[in-house]
This record gives C-alpha cells, sequence and structure tokens, in this order.
C-alpha cells in the first residue's frame, strides 16, 4: 500500500465538537517539544492551572486537565468519589447523564435515576424529591449543557438542592466550559469536568477538571483504592499538585497543552463573561434566522443551549442526505442527532471560534439551499 | 497576571522520553481540526491501522491507538483482560513491571510476582518456575524494554514460555516499539501496548495497542463488566474498529493522530529493520564514547538496551547538577534514576528522531565537559 502524508479537507466545523480551531492555537500544538518534567514546562502547567481556574471561576487548588479526552475526566471524578455500595443520585436528560449512570455502576455504585425527557432540562423538583427519597446518598450528578440533545440546565439551582441534602456534586460541564454562565465556587459545584474541543476550540484529547476542598477530603479519606491507576488523583497530583516537586505520574501530553494554553489565553484575553455574552447573542440569531427558512429549534426557548441548538428535522427531507450535502458540497459539518433523537434532529455547534455570524449565514444558506432540493 | 504565548526552548530530548520530534510530524499536528466522525477522518483511522500493524509486524485486525498516554495503554489491556479473582503472573525487573503488579491488584487480579534485579533481563527459567506452581494463572505480563532501567528482556522465549504452560502474555512495548526487533505475529504476543514518544519520536499522549485473535476472544467471553468504560474495547471497537460503521464512543483526539499517522508514515519509508538497526548501531556508539570519557553502561552489555541507555553516575559527580546543566548550559535533557536507581544512574535516551551521531557527539561531549568541572 502507498502511504503519503495526509492533508484533511478545510472544513466549517458545526456540530456538536470539535470546533473550529483558532489558528494561533494550531500553531501552539506545532512549537518543540520539550520535556515533561523540564522546568519552563513545569512553568507552563503552573500557567495552565491558573488559567484554568479563571475559565471556571473557581480557586480551587485542584484545577488542572485530565490527559484524555472528556469521557476520561466524567470518569476520573466518578471513580474518585464513588465507593463501591455507595448511592448515587444520577439526573439522566440525555446520552451524557446515562453515560454517568453506566460509569457509576462499573465503579460499583448505585445509581438512583432522576429521568426527565431528552430535549428538557433536569427538574429541581425530581432532584429534590430522589434525594429525600434516598437520604444515605451522599452524591448528585448531572449535566450542566447537554450535548445529545441542547438543553441547559440550572445547575446553581441544582447544586443547591444537593447541598441541603448534604450531597456532593458532580457537574459535566463538556459542552458549558467557556460558552455558557459557569461559576464553580459560586454555585459551590464539588467535581467539575470539561472538554477542550467544544467552547475552548482546542483539539480534542483533554479534559479540565475541578475539584473541591470537600470532593478532595472524600477522596483522600476513601477506604478503598481507586480502581483506575491512571485516574486516581491521589496518584496524579503528585505531578499536576502544588507541591514544590513534581513527581513522575504518566507522560503529559506535551503539545496538546501547548494549545490549551493558547486556547486558555484567548478566552482570558476576550474575557469569560464577553464569551458567554457572544455565545448567547449567537445562539438567537442562529434560531431567528433558521426559523425565517421554516426550521426550528427542537428545544425550547427558555432550556436551550446557545452553543448547540438541536435543529428539528422537516418530514420532507432526508436527515442523512442533508449533512452529507452539506459536508461535500459546502465543507460544514453538523452533527446528527443521538440516541432518542437520531434521525429527528440535526445538533449545529456555535462553539467557541465557530460562533461568528458568518458562520451562521453559512449555514443556515446552505441548510436553505439543501431543504429547497 | 500577566498570561502570553507560550514559547518552548528548543530542547536536545535525550531523556527517556518524549524524545525529539521530526519537523513534519511537528507541522502535521497544525493541520486543520476535522471532526471524529468525517468520511475522511475514517479514512486516515484506517491507514494509521495498517501502519501501527507494519510498526508491531502484525496482521491483528485490533491494532489501534489508546487515545491517552502508554500508561493507559497498559492499563487498557489489564482491565480488558484481567477479571477480578484471577492469578497473573507479572514479571517485575523495573518500575513498569511493578505498575503492572499495582495494576492487575487494582483490577481484582491476584498478581504472582517473579521478581528481577533492576537493570537485569526478566529470567525465563524464573517465569517458567512461577507458571508451573502456579498452573491456574492464564495470563503472564511482562516488559520488552524497561525504561526504567534500560534492560531488554528475550520476549520471544518468554513468550513461549507462557503459551507452553496456556497463558495469555501481556507485553509492554513502550520504549522498545520501532527501536529494538519485535515481532508480534512471529512471536504470538497476545496484548500489547506502547507510547508514541520514544521510538516513534511523536509527542506523547497516545497508546498504540494490538491484541491477538485469542486475546480478543477472552474479552468478549468476560463474565463481568470492564471496570472502566473509557478503557473497554468491546465499546471503543464500536469506534476504532472493521466494522462497516463507526459508532461514536469518545472524541478522538483527532490532531495528535494526524501527528502519529505522519510519525507512522516516515518509519514506514525508513523500513522497520533498518529503524532497529539504526538504533542499535548508535547504541553501540554511544557506549563506546561514553568509556572514553571514564563513564560506563550499567547494564551489562547482552541484556542492554540501546535506546535507553542508563549511565553510572561516578562517586565524585554530582547527579542532579550534571543534569541541570546539560539542560541551562547545552539544551540537552538526559533523565534521572528512577525509584531504586534514583542518584545512581543517568537514562540518556537514543531513541527515533534523537538516535543520530550528532546527537550522541553533543551529548559526550557536554557530559565530559561537566565531568571534568
Amino acid at each position: 500500500m502507498n502511504f503519503q502524508t495526509y492533508n484533511p479537507p478545510e472544513r466549517v466545523l458545526m456540530g456538536p465538537g470539535p470546533s473550529n480551531i483558532n489558528p494561533r492555537v494550531l500553531n501552539a500544538l506545532s512549537k518543540p517539544t520539550i520535556g515533561h518534567l523540564d522546568p519552563r514546562f513545569i512553568d507552563l502547567m503552573d500557567e495552565i492551572k491558573q488559567l484554568l481556574k479563571y475559565a471556571f471561576q473557581t480557586e480551587n487548588d485542584v484545577t488542572f486537565p485530565v490527559s484524555a479526552p472528556g469521557s476520561t475526566g466524567m470518569e476520573t471524578c466518578l471513580v474518585n468519589l464513588i465507593e463501591p455500595g455507595e448511592k448515587v443520585v444520577v439526573c439522566v436528560n440525555g446520552v451524557f447523564g446515562g453515560r454517568m449512570k453506566e460509569i457509576i455502576e462499573r465503579c460499583g455504585g448505585i445509581p438512583v435515576v432522576v429521568n426527565d425527557d431528552w430535549g428538557t432540562s433536569v427538574g429541581p423538583s425530581k432532584l429534590e424529591e430522589a434525594l429525600t427519597e434516598n437520604p444515605v446518598a451522599k452524591i448528585a450528578a448531572f449535566v450542566h449543557a447537554e450535548t445529545s440533545t441542547g438543553a441547559l440546565s440550572d445547575v446553581k439551582t441544582l447544586a443547591e438542592i444537593s447541598r441541603k441534602h448534604d450531597c456532593l456534586t458532580i457537574v459535566d460541564t463538556v459542552t458549558s466550559l467557556g460558552g455558557s454562565e459557569l461559576k464553580v465556587d459560586e454555585w459551590e459545584l464539588d467535581a467539575v469536568y470539561s472538554g477542550t474541543q467544544k467552547c475552548l476550540s482546542c483539539p480534542p484529547g483533554l479534559s479540565p477538571v475541578t475539584f473541591s476542598e470537600k470532593a478532595i477530603n472524600k477522596i483522600k479519606n476513601r477506604k478503598t483504592k481507586v480502581q483506575s491507576w491512571f485516574m486516581d488523583l491521589n496518584l496524579v497530583l503528585g505531578y499536576w499538585g502544588s507541591g514544590s516537586k513534581r513527581s513522575y505520574h504518566h507522560t503529559a501530553p506535551i503539545n496538546s497543552l501547548y494549545g490549551l494554553h493558547e486556547a486558555l489565553l484567548i478566552l482570558h484575553e476576550e474575557g469569560i463573561e464577553n464569551a458567554w455574552q457572544r455565545h448567547t447573542a449567537n445562539g438567537k440569531i442562529f434560531c431567528n434566522e433558521i426559523k425565517k427558512i421554516g426550521l426550528s429549534p427542537f428545544v425550547k426557548e427558555e432550556e436551550r443551549l446557545s452553543q448547540l441548538i438541536s435543529v428539528t428535522v422537516p418530514k420532507h427531507a432526508d436527515e442523512a442526505l442533508v449533512r452529507t450535502n452539506l459536508l461535500e458540497k459546502y465543507n460544514i459539518e453538523i452533527g446528527a442527532g443521538l440516541g432518542a433523537l437520531a434521525g429527528k434532529v440535526w445538533r449545529v455547534g456555535l462553539m467557541g471560534h465557530t460562533s461568528n455570524i458568518n458562520n451562521i449565514n453559512l449555514c443556515v444558506d446552505a441548510l436553505s439551499k439543501e431543504l429547497a432540493v
């Protein structure tokens, strides 16, 4: 077989992630690799931690990127906090709440599931009810921005309810970090994970996490070892912790971290509130524009994400063909529905560097043309 | 705080990894990101699998890069193959054998440890003895190239012995892949993991793995679920498997995979046997050169790796100061000893793109100057 250097096409990435990458970030990725224990690299790690604290709006000392994709951030939070036999209340309103439930079981935890319809927010009263009925549960888990449906949940309120019931909270912010208002300290969230390929507009492969002191205390006082060696925070913090000496755990993904640093720097330059506002404004514009061509958002306005919008597929349209045509004719990627929403919605991402007026116009124009065929 | 774009120094990477990256690979990393389900990306995945099969010298269908560092490749092999209560014979002659033991325990396995001195190969007769004494054990695990000591083990013989005792083999080839003779099919190895930042000269962050049919059969017939969701091959293969349809599991680290593709292409262009020979020849040259300045390799010749050489620290030398001076004055990184060898050896890597005569001369010259002070 004849192999050659790979040259990817240039796509407009408007699916559920990855989003388009700022050229500054792509450039950072290709800087010379240095050692993972090089003092100059340790300096970079410190800056990444500070910039991540800004992005998460937290002073949590334990704030760093897990060296693997967002799903590993999820698993890291769950395997560290849950001990076998523990009841965990988990809210499921899409694929990612369901994934949490699956991992809770693999940790030996006992999930108590609070179900909400796909495309709606997590219902605070349902969570309250589940916590009241299960006073033994000391952890509640929910998703801020459900990437599979485009629904936003009121994490501030869900966390208040959880605290009232003496529960630590595990919060999925994969799609919300940098795109939706998120205040880890003010909202007193305990274990929060995210991804880099959504509103941070980095390539996929890293999972920023942050843990409150209460969460770290629970982890330090575990009776059993964390089942994963790679994800065990007691070990990882020897490298990412704030001690004077960094000890080897695994080899950090150096160049990916160059990229994350630059992406976080761009967010810092824009200002986190401005980033939230930009996503909100562009989400509104997109929804208005699709209405003009006869389409409608799947999620109702008050529960809708701005950075990831599920669009109901019209009855006459060939869902997969429209996506294929957008990709092949216009180089625009949009996402398919997942799970219960497969075939029923397109998922359009306006995340990070992708979220701008020109991309909205490109996408709406292409959809309009393809649906008119 | 005032944050700025990060500009790493240019280092000559002669530690235990990462090694220096070919500029072609750095360039590949910064190509435009595309979606992880884009048909053009699926094509790239297929090429990566084929190129990895070449590197591993295997026709195993299940050959792909785990989306996380080498330690995760180790954990992936162990969590998938071991069920709770299973006895596993594990050979420990350095840090990484020890890490396998630790992970075996976290999987609920019962490790039977075969100890060898640090800096020596795994002893085939010791393995044979342990397998004879533990006929219930159906898995044997060992390290091909111990990164912590610089010792090479005879994996071909160890695998023969294991097969005789009806054991599947789990083999660590993190430092050997692309640098030492390794023939997965000819030697009939069952679960093999590696890293990208050693002789493949990619940035760290991915872990190539390959599994024999026998290994996959064991995994498919497990009685219990794999404890890790992220590492569960039954799920991962929905994305990396050879089925006609790729389904979403986690978001693959796109740009890192661009880099891996280019690095594997470079290996393919050189030819795997040529790469092995280059590493062997340069290892010999390095050892001859250090003898001329009064230094000696820690591992005896017949058990010594060519791509990672432990050098005994002379009595009069300040181990840490020499490393610091090499880094600060010459931009040359060499590694410290780990665990039992801390303070006793330097570890000098001649891996992948780093393995050339100029780097040998730079390093020996710098060591000579610093030791003469």
